[in-house]
């Protein structure tokens, strides 16, 4: 892969489509994005016409007269990298391993098991490049992932990104309760502490500006830590100014551990804030059952929510009220939450949270519960990338962000009926008769990794299929 | 494609999958299923040994010397061809645009502009033949079609799927009452009848024994329908012995609009029932919020349901009360329902089908609502079958029973991470280390048609990917 070869300066030719707002998508149907050598937009040029390009390059200095030109001609368009606000690159294993279990009793059959097992160094290295593959193949160009206990697999991970271009946070899991089995946990607050420290520090020292690879603090959820590794880890996120994540309020079953486990604390959101885990840096994954005053609290302290609407419905947690959530003012992304979702892609969970939220319609006879289109994509990218604190950078093609974006195309229906490549072009058809705002719409709801020919982030070329050559001039059926 | 090309007796070696039971999976790990130059299974041995091959086909007597053998090795298997219960195939072109509406409003706005476009024939070809690769490609060796309402693209698509091996039912769309656009109904209740008859008696004469295509008569809904045109259709259907395919109780507005329409009418079901409708060989699509006693009367009259899980989702109609049904006695396949439905993919339509069954359990904290992975995969094989009449046919590899099947092929990750072909092997990573049940279950929550490389209908290949040579031995990895 081309992570590693130096990048020129770049002009990105042909459609786009990024979110204008959080309802409506701007769809520039003939732009040229100009990305410099550091992978920053430099210029973005809208309604361009043939024959335009020449003068409008020349217009923009000597810099760009020597420019690559990277174009999409036919049905093909610029979209931005999708942002992965909460996965556990361990679990990629498990993948579709559930059964009917729900949280608790799935941890405890499938998920411990297997994370234990990343005491192996080899198998964590294996499981990682694997895993970043698949991510980056479907357009995820930042990721907050969850590792495991172990130090040295998760500083694995982080090396694993760094090398191949993806941006990501990196946490090493933090749980010293038992309600973790014995094999597969921190032995004291001092351990969680120490290996979360010696873990921030590597990364750091691996990416010292942050520019792909960053440490974020995982203490894995309440009930998994004893009180006083929940202060430390609040400590050390001080301490260190670092991110942090963690679950809240998935499943009912859950919640009742935590009044158990925190009789004093006034709600499982509250658990957190005692413990000076909820911050303006904090990523809460699934958010499905909070209570008003919960919300209120987690608005407060500017903590941003993960939605994993694939999780959420596979492992039978319930649905999250997004569109109260969103009405209220949080700062919202969409998480795959592989393996509890069955699908490390996030436009499946695009799809998925669109899905849970015509549910909630049904439920509720709400039906502004719906989520359009066009609101899921904005979770999917610009509000991802709020979550993770990097929507000044990424999640729009703005000058003076990054170029983390990928390369739509979709296969087009020949007059006889036939299919170039017998649909290696992927499962999106095109007849030739669609709006864009239609092609747009199939992508949505048919597309998948097929139709990510490549992958961009800050700039660089981090994944491609054989239909994308890299070459000069990319002309896309 | 080889559909015309003729067939040798075949054996087909490696592990096959198959349902037992509603709720049991047969997994053979090693059989041999010898099939004939007709298409039907001879002889399924299991448990076969390394070696034993040669031994086993000598045994079996002369016919069987000279056949062609099928293997695979690795992590494939053998499973039954999918049967798609309720798919329009005019609204392919339509897949994945719905927006927000529901039912009534989406007919008006997508379906009836899109399917009167079908008066031209070459368009309709074009469509076609498209539709038909994709529902093949992914594993659809039966599909119960909605065609429009005109006679020559009918005979049309009826054409195509004879010519390319797909079994199907396949239906002339009835709808004459002013709930259709005038630009797109039948223009009286004779015109009706004639067309219908005219395509029956088309799809018999290309197809007397009806062994692989058959007509099916389809008054779109009841308020498609003049009372006197859905009298017209019960004659047909009674005259013809014909099957029957049309929707009911899909969503709440629909059954208001029927209860106006018919007012003398006891129920939705009843506006069949007492139109000479509601028979043994009836299709109900959708069947969503029926009352207990038109259930009952259902199930008296021996007709079926076909549910559609993910057009339910997508267009908001409802979540169809498959465990009551089920265990009613109501015999039930999944449908797509391109393109209420989103996706072709009866594979996908599996997951959805699960997934709106944790949703009836979130609603009711009733756990037993929840569907099993086996139960959905009963759904789409022996469950169809026994919707579109064929259960003695298909859905099942037992001796006699005719050989509709895919051949699944999984990616297998290498030990430094990489995967052969960068996932052109499609989305499902085995890791080497998993049990045959959770190969499936792998296969169920991740797949997609990258992973079917080969389909029969009746013995004949019918599709495959680039990754089924159709040699004599066959290696998947």
């Amino acid at each position: 892969m081309a992570a590693s070869s130096p990048i020129s300066n770049t002009v990105y030719v042909g459609p786009f489509v990024h979110s204008e707002s959080l309802s409506t998508l701007e769809i520039q149907e003939r732009g040229a994005i100009f990305v410099d050598s550091d992978g920053i937009i430099r210029h973005v040029e809208k309604d361009i016409q043939e024959g335009d390009l020449p003068n409008l390059i020349q217009q923009k200095g000597d810099s760009w007269t020597d420019a690559k030109i990277v174009e999409i001609t036919g049905t093909g368009f610029f979209f931005p990298g999708f942002i992965d606000t909460h996965v556990h690159a361990p679990q990629h294993p498990n993948t579709g391993l559930f059964g009917k279990t729900t949280l608790l009793d799935w941890l405890q059959k499938y998920t411990f098991p297997m994370e234990s097992s990343f005491s192996k160094l080899p198998l964590a290295h294996r499981v990682y490049q694997n895993f970043v593959s698949r991510t980056l193949s479907h357009g995820t160009t930042t990721a907050a992932y969850y590792a495991t206990i172990h130090v040295p697999a998760t500083n694995a991970l982080a090396d694993i990104c760094l090398a191949r271009g993806q941006r990501a946070l990196v946490g090493r899991v933090c749980m010293n309760s038992d309600l973790s089995p014995e094999y597969y946990r921190d032995s004291s607050t001092e351990t969680s502490y120490a290996d979360s420290k010696a873990s921030i520090d590597y990364i750091r020292s691996i990416d010292p500006k942050g520019e792909i690879v960053k440490p974020i603090i995982t203490p894995r959820f309440a009930p998994s830590c004893t009180p006083d590794c929940l202060n430390a880890m609040g400590r050390l996120a001080k301490e260190t100014d670092t991110h942090v994540q963690t679950h809240i309020s998935e499943n009912k079953g859950e919640i009742e551990l935590v009044k158990e486990l925190f009789p004093d604390s006034k709600s499982y959101a509250d658990v957190y804030d005692t413990h000076g885990l909820l911050t303006d840096k904090t990523i809460l994954a699934h958010a499905v059952h909070l209570t008003p005053e919960e919300r209120k609290l987690v608005l407060q302290r500017k903590s941003k929510i993960s939605h994993c609407p694939a999780s959420n419905t596979a492992i039978t947690s319930g649905c999250a009220p997004i569109r109260d959530l969103l009405d209220e003012g949080h700062t919202i992304g969409l998480g795959t939450d592989v393996s509890g979702g069955n699908s490390p892609s996030v436009l499946e969970n695009v799809r998925q949270a669109i899905w849970v939220s015509r549910h909630l319609c049904l439920q509720t006879s709400k039906d502004k519960a719906k989520l359009s289109t066009e609101e899921a994509l904005f979770l999917a990218t610009r509000g991802g990338a709020a979550v993770v604190g990097m929507q000044d950078k990424v999640g729009g093609f703005e000058v003076g962000m990054e170029w983390d974006a990928q390369m739509i195309s979709l296969g087009v229906v020949g007059e006889d009926g036939c299919r170039d490549g017998a649909f290696k072009e992927g499962p999106v058809d095109v007849f030739g008769w669609e709006s864009w705002s239609d092609l747009v719409e199939k992508w949505v709801y048919s597309g998948d990794d097929r139709n990510t020919v490549a992958v961009w982030v800050k700039g660089r070329l981090v994944h491609r299929t054989g239909r994308f050559s890299g070459a000069e001039r990319v002309a896309t059926p």
